[in-house]
């Protein structure tokens, strides 16, 4: 077990014990977001067929120098579109229309005068205009899509061209929430006096679910009383995540330390030298990793992106470091810090690079840095106060390196 | 009508016909990512007592140079905690814990001694230290969020905190897709030869929820036949917004500008000076607005992108201008363009500035090059072929500004 780490360390320990996530087979309807466990190959040419890349004419070879071409008649029984155009020959064709054996180029109706049974070109025809070659997008065997490839809008559409129906993907990573602290009540309940209602179990359930994972139930110690180690267990086996909230301190350690040991899970770490909230922890219990975060609701979130929010993304194969970037602070921070400082802020590219704006309310409990907040102002011990103006180190929360 | 015009200009004509959209009610459960339309404001304070910010004790005015406080019993008629707090009193106080009147400071466990009914703080004690105001992180009447906001997680988190269980949003603005192209089948069908399987439903449908809409129905003409005209005023009195894909090309007009001045809709603009797809139109049929994008699946993602995702934002009250900034492009571009082009590309900020890459497949029916596209480079008339390390114009398309 390791005490009063550092960030960088943590980060380490938890990806060595980031819990493994299944595989499922979904609609492409469902599929959006959703990450490949492997790589999809295609299983024919896209096109499957030389087609038409516009309305209009095939034309055969041309006969003669003033390129007019005798139309072909319709033929029903292959689609209005014969097997072979002939020399001299054209027949007309729409977007994505399989084209004859012996097709030179497509040539669009706004170039052309259809005189009777006649048509005549105008301008140049080059060879292999406006004609989609089978393969050219997607060659059978190609690779489509590789693995840890979040599915995309257009993913869905290569997939639906290639009449992939259903898809497999690792599984929505399955999170739990328990509130610890006794006077903490859930949403919908009235507080009385000395209790408040919670905001931490929606806030990270708004944030789980951006990050593709999905939040199983939200418990609440005031609700279900103080046989947490039941609950607890019980859901270890239905997660792949537990993230305790609060929990009071008693005797040196919190509940949520006390709940995790006597539950049996082998304690990660136990404090991480930031502020706010050094108290944080993780714990392992067989496949589920079990973090106690934070009961102050933006040191709660603090926690979860720090914490929870790369081993989400790390189980279902998706980059997980920040992208973090130097920035200039347009309106400065007045305080000293004597620990490692993670400051709500809200970072914008300019022409002139980035600049961060520290957000109003940074206390830990303070709601009101966090609306709008999409980065985290890393200061080192011992820094601040930052001047306005004054270049400062940034993790950028919405962008994620690979390196 | 407006006959082959800029973009700038078309983004204005449809800014000016931008469909209303209306409001209902959702529960917070269900409101992430949703949009206010109006200021909300804080009903009580936030907190709404002085509490206190930490597992510790409170304390009351200090009687004497060392520190050392008499703790007080627990009072169970007031949840443990007594309603004031004398000279030389202290009480346990948990995290969010409503703090006795009189109270001067709360101290952690870490910083005191306990010796029986006593109690002795190690260092000293700054008067508010540990205390959360009543309304510190938002008082009574003030703004919590302002007309426009879309709901994040933090603010899931507020709302929950002051007891609010459902909000008033914009509705979900309804799309409904309908592909004109007869050789066009939906997904399930199997093609016969001559026909596709389609892409642009199942893309749109992605990009569409992207952005907070939902697609109502997709239609294939290919399956309902040429009816399409009672398709189409069905569908305007229960959609903001129908997209018709591809149509092929009849006498000087397309199915779908015909399918439009058929059911009456007004036509707002026909051509836009762009490649790929100049034939993109717009019109209007009471308050939907009618888009007829290009059947070719990359050139219907970059219509989408510049025509349908604008006005699905603006209905939301969304700021719909995409960021343009300038990039260095890594690879180049061998072609020189005649109109206006938009060539889909990768970018990514780097400590340098802002870098493009131009994604492989720019024929305009070919989806490789819209997979990892999130940036359009928008190539002037006449410019091109763009040379590895040139500047080029870049259309940011997952960013927006308001100015």
């Amino acid at each position: 077990m390791h005490q009063d780490i550092g960030l960088e360390q943590a980060w380490q320990l938890l990806q060595e014990q980031c819990p493994s996530l299944g595989q499922e087979l979904v609609l492409l309807d469902d599929a959006l977001g959703r990450v490949l466990p492997r790589n999809l190959y295609a299983k024919h040419d896209l096109p499957p067929e030389h087609q038409s890349a516009v309305d209009g004419y095939a034309l055969g070879e041309s006969p003669n120098a003033d390129h007019s071409y005798r139309l072909c008649q319709d033929q029903p029984e292959t689609g209005g579109v014969p097997e072979v155009l002939k020399e001299g020959q054209a027949v007309p064709v729409n977007t994505g229309g399989v084209l004859p054996r012996g097709t030179v180029a497509v040539i669009p109706h706004e170039k052309v005068v259809v005189e009777g049974q006649y048509l005549r070109v105008l301008g140049n025809i080059k060879p292999g205009d406006n004609i989609k070659r089978a393969g050219e997008d997607f060659a059978r065997n190609d690779i489509l899509l590789t693995a840890g490839t979040q599915i995309e809008p257009a993913a869905l559409g290569l997939l639906a061209a290639l009449g992939i129906g259903e898809v497999e993907v690792f599984q929505k990573p399955r999170i739990a929430i328990i509130c610890l602290a006794d006077n903490i009540v859930p949403p919908g309940l009235e507080p009385d006096r000395g209790q408040m209602r919670d905001s931490n179990g929606p806030m990270l359930s708004g944030f789980i679910s951006r990050q593709g994972g999905v939040v199983t139930s939200v418990h609440y110690r005031s609700v279900t009383g103080t046989s947490m180690k039941n609950v607890l267990e019980d859901l270890c086996s239905q997660t792949q995540m537990i993230i305790l909230v609060g929990g009071t301190y008693q005797n040196g350690k919190n509940t949520s330390r006390l709940l995790m040991e006597d539950a049996g899970a082998q304690v990660l770490f136990w404090g991480v030298l930031i502020q706010p909230g050094s108290h944080v922890g993780a714990g392992k219990l067989d496949n589920t990793l079990i973090l106690s975060l934070s009961g102050n609701p933006a040191a709660c979130a603090v926690h979860y992106h720090l914490f929870a929010a790369p081993v989400i993304r790390s189980m279902q194969g998706l980059p997980w470091k920040y992208r973090q970037v130097v920035a200039r602070c347009s309106n400065g921070f007045a305080k000293r810090t004597s620990s490692r400082r993670l400051v709500r802020g809200k970072a914008l590219w300019r022409d002139s690079g980035w600049e961060v704006e520290v957000l109003p309310g940074q206390k830990p409990s303070m709601l009101r840095s966090w609306l709008g907040c999409n980065a985290l102002i890393d200061l080192p011990p011992g820094g601040g106060p930052i001047e306005a103006g004054e270049e400062v180190q940034v993790i950028l929360l919405g962008e994620y390196t690979d390196v």
